[in-house]
């Protein structure tokens, strides 16, 4: 048995704790949060506690607070030869220097409280300051998913870094895209099926190969035609996004 | 029994005609393009040409050729008293003015030979120069989707402007991600469960309250440390999208 305790009360808590209950080589031993939580999916034998000072014995101690609460939380812990891991995408290891056995496990996902997730779909990324310790983390990150991976800090940065550019920013677009339809009374609806073959299409070919559209062919009278229809902030991005594009395919000529 | 004459052999000429084949009300007279083509789908009642002068009678006249080739097509039309359409998202209905009777059926899908359509599933906007034409073009558009629109030249526009948003500019940011992990040696199949979340998201939550990350809550660490990785072209994009999403929610503090 792996035994566990997990430090933090968010969203990736929430998941996590229900991963690790699933699996019969994970014990989770006890949560800690600043404020009361309660998960009602848990067995007894896992404890709560709101004081650091009444933390319990355990293999791994996994820190799941937000980025700038992270190393605070970490320097906070007086543990002896315990692994201390965090679980941000964006932090390097070293952040939890003050202790001598660390490491990281990043779900590469965003959650939400309110979505079921498959943990089991999610790719782990890990990494630790010692080979045993690299073992020990492996196992557990295979224990909740089937597609682990050891990572170093630099390329964990930039995975996070290409994960803003899949998640947030494309969310921002279907935002704008939500905007220009709310605007002209048209139903977002009619946008869904599109969504869904830009997603689909990059599972058979490269998103370079993919592309298509005014920017791709150079259609400057469509571009112009569009810049018209926007805002001076929607201008702005569009055309940001169209020069990208153009840069992107003018090299190859 | 409607009559359809096809002019154009591209991507949506190719899943246009499928469909068509797929209905018994409609009759798929005849194809017309510059350079010889054949379906193997199509039974033999269906007619192939390459000349202007040898097109037969039908109904309807669908044009699907490129935005800039739409117009000198219809303007060659030598036809009395049958329905011109076109099926661009971008163009407005009086490009076809030489006609009398004149139309759009826009479907809001992007097209390509290689990947099976349900054309059923894709939503068509529909736009006629009178009423009875609307009533025509609607029941053949109900033919072949279970998605039909009636929606104007201007409001057409806004969409197929909010459509490149949705596909070719997404479609750039999956470009972008990938160029990071393929310069840093990190399998782009990392991303993409996240990928399919941000999608997946969208169904339960406007894009408005879905949207996360760095930029959303303003932490302006990440944000240093993530352009810091980035090359001069990708910061700028960074950068406009970080401002859009914070002038997003900055408005509403």
């Amino acid at each position: 048995m792996i035994r566990v305790v997990l430090l933090g009360g968010g969203n990736l808590a929430f998941h996590l704790a229900k991963a690790m209950q699933k699996s019969a080589r994970i014990d989770l031993v006890q949560i800690y949060n600043r404020s009361e939580i309660y998960y009602p999916f848990l067995e007894n034998s896992t404890h709560y506690t709101e004081r650091l000072s009444d933390l319990m014995p355990a293999d791994i101690y996994v820190i799941c607070v937000s980025d700038n609460a992270v190393e605070e939380l970490a320097n906070s812990l007086n543990i002896n030869n315990v692994i201390v891991v965090h679980t941000s995408g964006n932090l390097a290891m070293n952040v939890l220097s003050k202790h001598k056995r660390t490491g990281v496990l990043y779900p590469v996902q965003s959650f939400s409280k309110g979505t079921a997730v498959d943990f089991k779909r999610i790719p782990i990324c890990i990494e630790a300051s010692n080979e045993q310790d690299e073992i020990l983390l492996l196992t557990l990150a295979q224990e909740l998913s089937e597609h682990c991976t050891v990572l170093s800090s630099e390329k964990r940065q930039q995975l996070h870094l290409a994960a803003v550019f899949v998640n947030n920013f494309v969310n921002h677009l279907y935002h704008i895209a939500d905007t220009l339809c709310q605007q002209n009374q048209i139903s977002f609806d009619l946008l869904r099926p599109l969504i869904n073959t830009t997603v689909a299409k990059i599972m058979d070919l490269t998103p370079y190969d993919a592309q298509t559209g005014p920017a791709r062919r150079n259609d400057s009278n469509t571009i112009e035609a569009h810049l018209e229809l926007l805002d001076i902030e929607q201008q702005h991005l569009y055309q940001s996004l169209t020069q990208s594009i153009q840069k992107t395919y003018g090299n190859q000529l």
